[in-house]
């Protein structure tokens, strides 16, 4: 029977490919090593041959001479290769493989469309997009979603070491969070059922059991815009905290989180950095508050515009308020506090000191709005009274209500655009740059 | 300006909310502290009243006497405690406070529905369902979803720690990854789109890009089985990495991840163990491997039990397996290996010794599936094949096949249910025990 049943007796060979990073601290230089890796990049100097393997963390340099009688596979073949070590601090990694050995794993069965060798590919954004699973093969394409990665482990980690519990909660319900029009609808076994705009009324819920929660997915929007800033799937970093005093808490927490994104990257994302240029990264320990009507008058004043529309923020006015706290302040993030309360949803606390007004706020990065939050109404009275002000109905909202019936803290939170943040960072100009398979009005596939 | 723009001058005060173990180890015993929670319980001891907070972490004892003039708020309310920290090792958390302030910083409207007080609610799981926002405030229910964070954890640390890169998916598409009716359509700005039965053809195309991915994400099956182990929703844990040997490297890792879950929730949370009984965790380092037909063979000679369908495993006949490898080998975990081919999506790479079998695998735990995974075939021309021997059409699958034409690693991965594996670790016998806000043919709410 033994030889039939295994008992922890298979694999383990996950282990024999080593990373480029690997190669280079294995203290092997001068020895015989095996790794494998996808090929990248040919490029030929006379008698000597340099093979460029791709590999999980960067490019692996190995070298061959006319005498050794090994022919290169075709471009993108998965390879297995072995040779000497070399330390050349020319190398990507700072060594490379004199090639002895090469094992073709599998084999592409055409050249690829695009030169994804070359540091930038110079192709459109669509056919970047529409040959998605073979531009994001580029370095500098990957970079960024490593990068994205990087994000959410910051985000992550410091919500945990703040006593957050993840959760997950569902996307398909009978009704939305935010109600509007802005809503995927689809048939659930016959019964009517939407796609979850953000998990707004189930993290507040949640709020009452854990007190602290965050959640990492994606959330759904049925907008009509084709912008450079929207997509109609993106993913949210969503965190809700029970016990604040006021909306300045969340604030607080969101710098914390900034801050611990970018330590992150710093300390564990160097070689994506360089991939992207990226030299400093954006501050986070100066970020100004300001008020939503009194950014207005600032660019307003500073840069002759009038104000259309005193109850929101046009592009352009965002853009301005923040190139106005660059200048100012030298700052790359700005709090934008008391948004009107006719523009935010029911759910958001009055400002007591002027009804018009809410306890919220949105955070701009580099001129462009990456965050949304603030206070939420706790009491179910006060809930139900903003609701019929909106002239809407409770209907279909009685869990959300049976939360606040049975108590529930002051308490307030945030969503942040994961591929906006992105966008931001890396300095791209289009959400679909940093987007892994965007999706838009026009866009389904890949 | 300066009283109109703050710079970092916000908040903060969310740290003045201490957990209970913050105050158990902050060497504040003997002092004045305060804090804030919700009102779990009151009992009343005589003279001496016993208000019990519900803390993030845990439960709080404040301590009150007659004399105090202090009167107990209804339940459920949000408060702020005031008074000294005291060491008592019978109190929850090894101290207690003993009131001499207290502030309602919110009330609750009515008495809660169900008694959350209690170690067991006593209520159907119809009832627990519909009044999720509420049952999940009960310490057992709580701990439930706070293991779940502990298994998410784990899976990505050690995913982490072997280079694998995270990755969001779209989870809107024109068109699935497995085909069949088990999908949920919607219009898409006047295009069908479909709902994401698993990020299969994703995690695939990425392979080829960053070489080992994973994704934590939601994932909807329209199945009509209204069963206790099916939800039409689900949190699948999915990796998929690239220059495997064979599937059993992707059993290796499966076991590796098992492994850190299970260090994980051992080293950080033994409370919420506590609090669900658990005294010790399923064995990872034992884990048998055997064949699919085998399998059935050793439990029909074992139970006496006839062999109805020779190409798939019923649930009764899982269970069975589960037994006997507990009882045979002590073992919690066990492998069962190449599926029968007619049982696999097309990308299921056949056993080349009998192409009626696949190079894939299923993990039971305790008898019941928790994974799926394999190899996948990584040529393009053996995936036109299979696709063609399935019946099957490529339509739709252009970016897919695009990655295989240029090139592709031998690769595998696996897919595993959050809230099955939570189940069977809590010993819960209904996936919806397990699941925050389970959706299946008849719920769609909270």
């Amino acid at each position: 029977m033994e030889d039939i049943i295994k008992i922890n007796g298979y694999g383990g060979d996950f282990m024999n490919n080593p990373s480029v990073a690997d190669l280079a601290c294995s203290g092997m230089i001068g020895q015989i090593v095996t790794t494998r890796g996808t090929l990248h990049a040919v490029r030929e100097m006379g008698k000597v041959t340099f093979v460029i393997l791709r590999k999980r963390d960067g490019l692996l340099q190995c070298v061959l001479t006319e005498e050794d009688g090994i022919d290169v596979p075709v471009m993108a073949s998965a390879l297995e290769v072995t040779g000497v070590l070399q330390a050349n601090e020319k190398a990507p990694g700072g060594c490379e493989i004199r090639l002895s050995g090469l094992r073709v794993l599998s084999h592409a069965d055409r050249t690829l469309p695009v030169a994804i060798g070359k540091k930038r590919m110079n192709v459109t954004l669509e056919k970047n997009l529409d040959l998605r699973p073979v531009t994001l093969r580029n370095l500098r394409e990957r970079a960024k979603f490593r990068i994205q990665m990087g994000i959410c482990e910051g985000f992550r980690n410091y919500l945990t070491a703040q006593h957050f519990t993840e959760i997950h909660t569902p996307k398909l319900s009978a009704r939305s969070a935010e109600g509007g029009a802005n809503i995927f609808k689809l048939d659930y076994f016959h019964h009517p059922a939407v796609l979850a705009q953000s998990p707004q009324f189930y993290k507040q819920m949640m709020v009452g059991v854990f007190e602290r929660v965050y959640e990492i997915g994606p959330v759904f929007r049925a907008e009509k815009h084709n912008t450079k800033r929207h997509l109609n799937e993106y993913t949210s970093l969503d965190f809700e905290m029970g016990f604040i005093d006021s909306f300045y808490d969340i604030m607080a927490m969101e710098t914390g989180v900034l801050e611990a994104i970018m330590t992150n990257l710093k300390e564990n994302y160097a070689p994506e950095l360089a991939a992207l240029d990226i030299t400093s990264l954006p501050r986070t320990d100066n970020i100004p508050s300001v008020r939503f009507d009194r950014a207005k008058e600032l660019v307003s004043e500073k840069y002759d515009r009038p104000i259309r529309n005193p109850y929101d923020l046009e592009p352009e006015e965002e853009a301005l308020i923040g190139r106005y706290f660059k200048e100012e302040y030298d700052a790359d993030f700005v709090f934008i506090t008391h948004y009107p309360s006719k523009k935010r949803p029911f759910y958001a606390m009055d400002d007591p000191a002027d009804e018009t007004f809410t306890l919220s706020f949105d955070c701009l990065f580099r001129g462009l709005e990456i965050t949304t939050g603030g206070q939420r109404i706790h009491q179910k009275d006060e809930l139900l009274a903003k609701i019929e002000k909106k002239g809407m109905t409770s209907e279909g909202m009685e869990a959300y209500l049976l939360a606040f019936e049975c108590g529930m803290p002051p308490h307030g939170g945030l969503g942040i655009g994961l591929e906006r943040l992105t966008m931001q960072l890396i300095g791209e100009d289009n959400v679909r740059e940093t987007t892994l398979f965007p999706r838009d009005m026009t866009r389904l596939t890949p």
